[in-house]
């Protein structure tokens, strides 16, 4: 089954994004990967800081994800190891130059889609350089993606919106007013999934479209954010940030990890999400369950351990979106 | 007339190799660049002391020369201007990722070649970390093309050696080897073309073979280094480093450069080269003056005032090379 000639739109940022594209790639070549624009850590915080550029980061892996030139997508996911560069990823420094030598960040990702002979069209939601902030309920506010992303505020539901006010970039949202199906990648709910969806344009075009929309909800929670979170709970604040009740599917694992694993997340605070049929069975959307991880070993060299993680498998995943679009 | 078919090899590094190869690319297409290995200044410098790599900046102006990939040479060439990367060209970040990724300097510099499309190939003479040394008739050492680049021995015809041996680049080699036609780009005679050709298999090569053997003159002297130096003097310096006479013809400028040029550049101690005909009269080469100049401008944003600079023209140099080659 394959989704040849489908519209399809991914809409997030980081690793999620990157897992569901790399294997759906070859389900459709028509896939646009819409790219949220906050990412203020690491390497991409202090590009942006320094450099003035738009944040690169979740760009490239969408580009890394979608390319078809093996040897250049290691050389974009090389990060420097010693010296003044260290920890930056090549693909970051390339993104800056692109956008410096072309005149604009779109102009630079279409000239990296080029040379990485990507599938599909890379697309950043917006074209201005914005902040994700955030007020929690007992009215605390917080500037910056990587703040959000480390903040502790107890699962209450916080309000977020991007300041100054975001410009759309038109070519992202005509991908999705033109989709036959949007798909919400998994990803950090709060830091990652809303900027890419409260941008407002967005949010009316994701409502107002005819298209198949499913949600690929996350394997676990997140300490001080997401804690006790059910699948019906990330949807809720998915359609919170899009603006109105407009998924049609939630896809989630039900494959348990293996104990030892558990456990150690567990440590960390973090758990498997679980679905909670009474909420589910009464609500407008279709919750499909299936074995959707794989276990994946980082052998990074900055780990000293390597570590084994909880997520997603990218074929089984692009296996059971592609069944879901075709489902009644 | 073109050189169609004719195997060329030129011999250098920076900015000569840079213009000769520009436009003599498009007169064959059978054309390597060869390439000193011993640059430890500005962004390179810094690399190859951070990094380990292998020096990568001059490499990467004779794969911009030989691109016919406009819109990547410009990002090739891009110096970021601000923050941690400030005067570093992106191309050099690129050669030093190619160079981690792949495993070696070389396979990097073949990838690079492939992205860049380039005309023809690109070969480091070397394969190994060393350092340019120098000793002065005063019996001072010196070390590092940086700093001997900088120094003033009064045109003494210093010693010079590599440090630790050279391991030469086979592939660099064989072109030489191979070559019908071997031309030894202008240059820094002592920090840019002496590291290039005192690898003593590059020089043993280039006696033992039957190609025409031209060397394209410097335009003007250097201060502390070669002043004074006349066309034969280049000539016996550059025969020096090779170790034997082998040089059939010398190309050089007989285009007087507008005054107000030539007293800028008098004013800070460089003068044109002049021909001293009688002493080329009883020499074992041809030397075959022409205009080879062209104005050109810079209008680097680094430049407070833009500069007029006496430099080869690519397509006079291209034009008069071919006219040698079939010259008896």
């Amino acid at each position: 089954m394959n989704l040849s000639g489908v519209k399809t739109v991914v809409i997030g940022g980081g690793t999620g994004s990157f897992t569901l594209l790399k294997t759906l790639k070859n389900y459709t070549h028509d896939i646009t990967a819409l790219v949220n624009m906050t990412d203020d850590g690491g390497s991409t915080g202090i590009l942006r800081d320094e450099l003035g550029v738009l944040p690169p980061g979740d760009v490239r892996q969408c580009l890394v994800a979608l390319s078809n030139a093996p040897y250049l997508r290691d050389v974009l996911s090389y990060r420097f190891e010693d010296g003044t560069f260290k920890g930056h990823a090549f693909g970051n420094l390339l993104m800056a130059a692109l956008e410096k030598v072309s005149g604009s960040f779109t102009n630079g990702v279409s000239i990296a889609s080029e040379i990485l002979n990507i599938t599909g069209k890379v697309e950043p939601v917006l074209i201005n350089n914005v902040k994700l902030c955030m007020k929690t309920a007992d009215g605390k506010t917080y500037k910056g993606q990587h703040t959000i992303e480390q903040s502790n505020f107890k699962q209450t539901r916080p309000e977020l919106w991007l300041e100054p006010n975001p410009e759309v970039n038109q070519s992202a949202l005509s991908a999705v007013e033109q989709a036959d199906y949007i798909i919400v990648a998994p990803g950090n709910l709060y830091a990652s999934l809303a900027p890419a969806l409260l941008v407002p344009e967005v949010g009316h075009a994701i409502k107002a479209s005819k298209a198949k929309k499913v949600f690929v909800c996350n394997l676990v929670t997140k300490p001080g954010q997401t804690d006790g979170f059910a699948v019906n709970d990330f949807v809720s604040e998915i359609e919170r940030f899009i603006g109105g009740k407009c998924i049609d599917t939630v896809l989630y694992n039900n494959k348990k990890p293996a104990k030892r694993l558990l456990d150690k997340y567990a440590f960390q605070g973090e758990f498997g999400v679980e679905i909670d049929r009474g909420v589910i069975k009464d609500s407008h959307y279709t919750a499909v369950g299936a074995s959707l991880i794989g276990e994946v070993h980082t052998s990074s060299k900055s780990d000293l351990m390597a570590r084994t993680l909880i997520r997603h498998d990218s074929e089984k995943l692009a296996r059971q979106l592609a069944k879901i679009y075709y489902a009644a």
